[in-house]
């Protein structure tokens, strides 16, 4: 694949706190987003919600999941991975050809905390793309605390996003949207498949949360921006 | 378990990259070290070499695998997962009761890069908790550069060493030793089941390796320098 627009951005998922808080930094960075729920309503109110918010610099819309796939050229998949086959299933004709963004965390909770659930196909970025077979998938954004990404006043840019994916036109086009969302780093983090190691990392995340009261994120170390916005460039 | 000693260090494949690396940098900050290798010659070169760097505060000998364990309460197993299962049945019953440390990475490698193996256990910390269940078995040291650990020049100070364990003590007596190792910070990372994220990460830090020509590590962003000493404590 050459060439991907640099249009709008769908969120399917939109209205959870991942999903939103994406969003939010997306159309801070100039990027139209619609909103995608299962109910167009609370699509349209949570678009009104981020609007309100400070910095907005493009429009934020809502729809059904389905309409705002049809209508962008790249798709955010911002869902719980409980159900994540099923919808991504639903939506396969209207995905068909697009830039998906999988930013999906498979998993569980017990009483010993957070754990990365068992994926058939790998990982959920890896089941996306077996369900589209003609969608580009990317994996990206999988570690960017949801409460950080809605908060106004929350600098993200010592946070580094990890960015994986087989195609390299469409990593690219990731990594420079996720470059816009922290105004930080992002960095190519590799095969599509590497999404196996990446999602379920959160979970190591979640449990240091817990542990020492924070927000935490990933950032690597040995990487200077520099080197990192020359290989975006 | 209510306390571990302070005394030597014995490291399992200690005359791999890995293992001398850690080692150094242990014996750098006054711990003693027993490097254990299938061949007691072997461990008794490397740990000349190891004498001969800059900075060893602490004695560093050689021994086989089954006597550099037994001498020691503590025990880093920092071996390739191939053979892994083997190794560690061997060395049972030297291992029973000790305090082991598994630094093992299960990766494979194909034309894509590196990739996280699947481990029926879940990981190797879990699969050599299962293999001594008398051990009281701790993840840790799976991100660190082997070449800059053994780099006398290198600072490690800005890598986190995450590590994973379910005995509180045993993990407080690790999160000491990793800080030692990098004069840095530790970080409790949650359960040893965490252990099926933090090793094949590794595969992720490879891939950015080859990609920006570097030596990655981890640092986790949201915890400040303070809040996790003030654990550690």
């Amino acid at each position: 694949m050459s060439d991907f627009p640099t249009g709008g951005v769908a969120v399917v998922g939109g209205t959870g706190p991942q999903g939103k808080g994406l969003a939010y930094r997306l159309a801070r960075a100039g990027h139209p987003v619609v909103l995608g729920s299962r109910d167009a309503d609370r699509a349209a109110d949570a678009s009104g919600e981020l609007r309100s918010l400070p910095g907005v610099a493009a429009p934020v819309d809502g729809a059904s999941n389905e309409d705002a796939v049809r209508g962008a050229a790249t798709v955010l998949l911002a869902v719980p991975y409980q159900g994540h086959a099923e919808l991504v299933a639903s939506l396969a004709d209207a995905l068909a050809g697009k830039l998906v963004v999988s930013c999906v965390n498979p998993l569980g909770f017990d009483k010993g905390g957070p754990y990365g659930l068992s994926v058939a196909a790998g990982s959920a970025a890896e089941e996306a793309a077996g369900l589209v077979p003609s969608a580009v998938v990317v994996g990206a954004f999988h570690h960017l605390a949801a409460p950080l990404l809605l908060d106004p006043e929350a600098d993200l840019s010592h946070e580094d996003v990890l960015v994986c994916g087989d195609d390299a036109d469409a990593k690219a086009r990731v990594l420079v949207l996720a470059a816009d969302v922290t105004g930080g780093r992002a960095v190519d983090a590799g095969r599509l498949r590497l999404a196996a190691q990446l999602e379920p990392l959160t979970a190591v995340l979640i449990s240091v949360n817990k542990r020492y009261k924070t927000r935490s994120g990933v950032a690597l170390t040995g990487l200077t921006p520099a080197a990192v916005k020359e290989e975006v460039a």
